[in-house]
């Protein structure tokens, strides 16, 4: 059981499968005997790990990366007092402690004692924290007792685990992202993009009572994904603006509200397809939002991004059509999602079967040593969710 | 087509249908050039029509009953600015003037220029105002500009009448008691009551994303026909505890939250059965709502019941188990339902196929004449929602 | 320092000082490593102490009584790793776990895991849980990163220690009555109640904006405290009814909101002056708030009391015009005040000069040795908050 | 009474009092019989006057200004019923209809039946709809029932009109920012900006009870008046960096949340003052505001600006640093505020001596042959609010 095994990013383009060392209660010199060991059930790659493994940021090589993780609890530390060995539980990729002042007001996104650099952490990600990956075979998950979500019964939540592990970060990422957009039964929502985000968000959209999710992204398998559920779609490759697009579909060119499902990455649309274009989705979601709406931002937007086109991209400063989304009384939410918030409630809607949520976004079991090819896949926009199976535990 | 008819109150349980004035743009002398005149498309009967039949309010002889209506817009006064002659629209149960106060923020129910002696007002009914009922073949809907509620498109609204016949009241209703009570995507519901609120109210609460609603009544129909759209039920004949039955269903004897459908007269449960009880409901929602819950009170409560039982309840004063809320920090929200708050919302969820709420509460069509048939059946408790149909116009 | 002192009930009427045992990080058998003994600066009497020392609980002989307290770590638990032994402390009432659904959602009034009779515990009271009271030199705090509150600098706390030892309890929930009736800029509020959470709850209507502040009494002394930082005021013993005496100060019956600053041991209002009459002030304030308007009922009511003048008193079910709130639309918010909740932001409006909150409630210092006295003389109406200085420490 | 006369946009720099036409119930074609004409009795000179008369619009030679009224009804169309001859009201500077989606939901600043051209309208503003402007002796304001504000007593208006003129805008506006960057009890606010709408946020924030409150500018007598009523300050002229001016002020470099009331025409801080920086005042906000706050944005920012520096901020694109906002889960509120939503509290707040207002924002009362004057005082900085006083009504 010392053995451990994980993913670690080692150049642009390039992730291996690496012996790692099994962890301890401890990050460091820093004790955690508020945390436990769990051996992973499940954990899937992240579009937000490609910004990583593309050498769009700092990581440094040997970086062992995850961040939606599921697992048993097989060893807790002294100070860990409901929480049990054997439990099976779901992980919220954001590390929290529950005792600052963010934590008490559910902000669990922004932290204030799991980072020494800036508010907000999480497992195996660049300058967030330092703590270890869990696209592996065991991890540590610290303050226990706080962040971890048990599942009621472990046979029943085995039977349902594609969709269970999806409530580490995506499916409330997406739901996030249409809660703050003030997604309501009989809304009218464009979701723009169609990765796991992008789906989690269209599916929380129904979930949430939407009347219309129109889905926009610019490759076809991920359309046809979204439709598969019950989303319009639009193809952003298409010389017809977006505007015109959604007119043909609901008889008016614009939305009760919109979500940015793509950040910082995004490209332009129809002529201008393949160029990065930071902004666009942005300014495009003002230009198809109507008057009072608010658009939800879960999409990831940085600080610094060494890759970028321009100086000013490099700061994480973007060209905003800011008086377009001023004259139309926008408001705008932008942030990691603070998984807790919502992962209890989200369960409920699976273990209920309220939602297909691993079927929306696809969910595709692989092996961890098959983790590198699904990096490669994933990046290539295969209309995909890849979660590792690294104890080969989940039933087919 | 300047004749009328429509149901008029005689005594206790006698309506008759009787050629009645043809509505002017007035009430009395209050002059009504806001207000338009509708051909009446549906006109549906409520329960709380109900309590005025059964004698059990002050309601004089040859009142003309119904406050659920839906028509065609065939006169408008000259200060009708954007509703048209040939709009079909569905009228909002609460007369409310978009100028004081309280329709400023949106507290249509209880408007404060439309009732000489109380906030709010409605058609047809026991001191709201003295407005003209609508279980009639003509209206007049004063405030047309503010109060109405235009469908898009007339032949698509036509083929969806007996759903969007619904939205004048008891779709909004149940929906006003789910979003009090708290209800979202996850909750675990317990809805009092199946008659037509209370089914309007769980399927409301399927509409916004709930994962276990589970609804109690005595009448063995009502509930067969909350369990038809996906329902848990509770049969409160039976002598088994209603927290024992809710625990057989999900494991633990508290829900997240109720809604109370049933109102002032409430009868006992189990061996209590058919004894007038008018706090059992708001009693036992305390009992099975677990610490933190919020309560939604759509079920009316009134502030004088000359048939009530005690001195104490023909005031209005009830003996409720405060204690218990208080130790469970509950919230308690009461009053008529702001239908404008909710009904462009669930048009949008109506005409885009995400609820099927004719099917819910279970509608039926009858011709005006059958009107007072429809009110015996209802009243004997018919597991159905009475739609009038006073022109004929309504396709099979 | 291994010697402790404090408040024990004895019988009803009666309190004493007695050598109790000195705290230790534990609560029987249940460890307490995430807890602090606290050196007590100040321990506030508060009015609920009261109904167990009237005899109206089944609080048993050798209780140690206290529930607001402020003070110095002397020691910490091997799990608390924020919170250091010399920090000077706030302790929220409610004793909560920081990891349970509740506490996660900022409702650590009803905390599931540190009361196994019901959720909720607090220090020193009947059925909350068994943790001992502080009203003494020394206490046990239990998870204490999460419950404390630290100031950010000692001296400048002592010198507002006064106002500050008001933070655990009394001011939040009076607070909290405030916001939960609505309160905010230009608000006509009815406070009912001029005892300490009364005055409490009137200055933080001040501090939130009200236009008009109403307190009603029927002590001369506690109404004059209220006038003395600009509330107006209605004395209850007269025969002039309430909403009279309500027109007189603002031209019309009705106040926006109001909040129960009395709760179950409520008296007659006029010639009914005297006579207990538990539901009096719940039916007085939905008389005089208007169509619309949000209750706070910060006043405690109780599952039983055993004193209650009739069986369903006894119960905690009282004789309450529901029907009436029902007309006017009217929500209710009941429950422990979650101070967590509230105390940082007050913690700033004090130390800002924002608010004079000690003088408002009329602070007066005892030691220890007079806190019988205190008991005595605050039963008997005496319109001052006492403040027990356990170390001699509160400067004058 | 059938003369008029109204200050009319010339030419950049330069507006003259001129004989303008006499309102009829009626804008061109479209009949007004629901407004009135109005007496004014004071109308202010705002700083959104100051963009067109700069010449940063493409507002037309002759436009008559002015958008913040407060007058005496004259005259009522006859679908007016509840506004009557002789009341003394505000108008809020938004127009709207009262019967659209829009301000049914209280969003009037964006009603989409009074501009053909985009949702939102205003009195004398360029593209705002075409209604004539109230910097005049007579002016039509429509829908009268809904938009007005009716004082409740004439003598008591008029000893306060002073402060009360400054509800048809800008105490709204700043209070609006300040709502909407989530300032309330306690709470630790920068206010980018001492003009008028600044100084009136920054009281405002004192009136929802804020902490501390620091107004940032450059302009040495408008920090004085900052200073006046109890606000830190921080001026911008100094190369000491905002964070640490912040930083001297409260202990740390950070504050929970701000509001901009500067808006497009902002310029460098520092070294860099002077230099027009569009986006400054947005990307200072995000760099000073803690993790999870919440920024206010009152401040206009245009979708067309023909006098911007360059091509992009012509279209009203800024250079934003969304991603540190982002990286600090910020939420950003932009728009007019829809004074309806706040006036009546707000009249509130004044006639109850809570607030005074026209002291914070130094209001000078001017006649109406002056308004050239102020105009230009105005722009040159002076740390004062011109208020006209067409007929020579307001009391010294």
């Amino acid at each position: 059981m010392c053995q451990n095994h994980g993913v670690a990013y080692i150049k642009p383009g390039v992730v291996e499968v690496q012996s790692i060392e099994y962890p301890k209660l401890a990050l460091g010199d820093r004790k955690c005997e508020h945390g436990v060991i769990l051996q992973i059930v499940s954990t899937n790659i992240c579009g937000s790990d490609q910004h990583m493994v593309r050498g769009r940021t700092t990581a440094p090589a040997g970086l062992v990366l995850g961040h939606e993780i599921t697992g048993l609890v097989i060893e807790a530390g002294r100070d860990v007092e409901f929480i049990k060995v054997g439990d099976l539980v779901s992980v919220p990729f954001n590390i929290a402690c529950g005792r600052c002042r963010n934590c008490k007001v559910g902000q669990t996104g922004i932290c204030l004692n799991v980072n020494p650099s800036r508010p907000g952490a999480a497992y195996g990600y660049v300058d967030m924290g330092g703590w270890v990956g869990g696209q592996a075979e065991y991890v540590l998950v610290p303050y226990a007792d706080f962040n971890l979500l048990k599942f009621p019964d472990k046979d029943q939540a085995m039977a349902k685990i594609r969709d269970l592990t999806l409530l580490s970060d995506i499916f409330p990422t997406g739901y996030h992202g249409a809660v703050t957009a003030g997604v309501g039964p009989g809304s009218i929502v464009y979701v723009a993009g169609a990765g796991p985000v992008g789906l989690a968000c269209a599916a929380s959209c129904h979930l949430l009572g939407a009347a219309v999710v129109i889905v926009g992204d610019m490759i076809p398998e991920r359309l046809e994904q979204a439709k598969s559920f019950g989303c319009e779609i639009v193809d952003l490759r298409k010389e017809t603006p977006l505007s015109e697009q959604i007119a043909e579909i609901i008889g008016v060119p614009e939305v009760d509200c919109a979500v940015d499902c793509v950040g910082f990455e995004a490209r332009g649309h129809g002529s201008d397809a393949g160029v990065e274009r930071p902004a666009t989705v942005l300014n495009a979601i003002m230009s198809i939002t109507r008057a009072g709406g608010a658009l939800g931002i879960p999409g990831l937007y940085v600080t610094g991004d060494p890759g970028a086109a321009d100086d000013a991209a490099k700061e994480g400063s973007l060209s905003i059509r800011i008086g377009l989304g001023w004259a139309k009384s926008h408001s705008f939410y932008t942030g990691q999602c603070p998984v807790m918030k919502y992962h209890r409630q989200l369960m409920n809607a699976i273990l209920y079967d309220k939602i297909q949520i691993a079927k929306a976004v696809n969910v595709e079991v692989i092996s961890l040593d098959k983790a590198p090819k699904g990096y490669q896949d994933f990046d290539k926009g295969a209309a995909k969710k890849f979660v590792i199976d690294p104890h080969g535990m989940i039933p087919n």
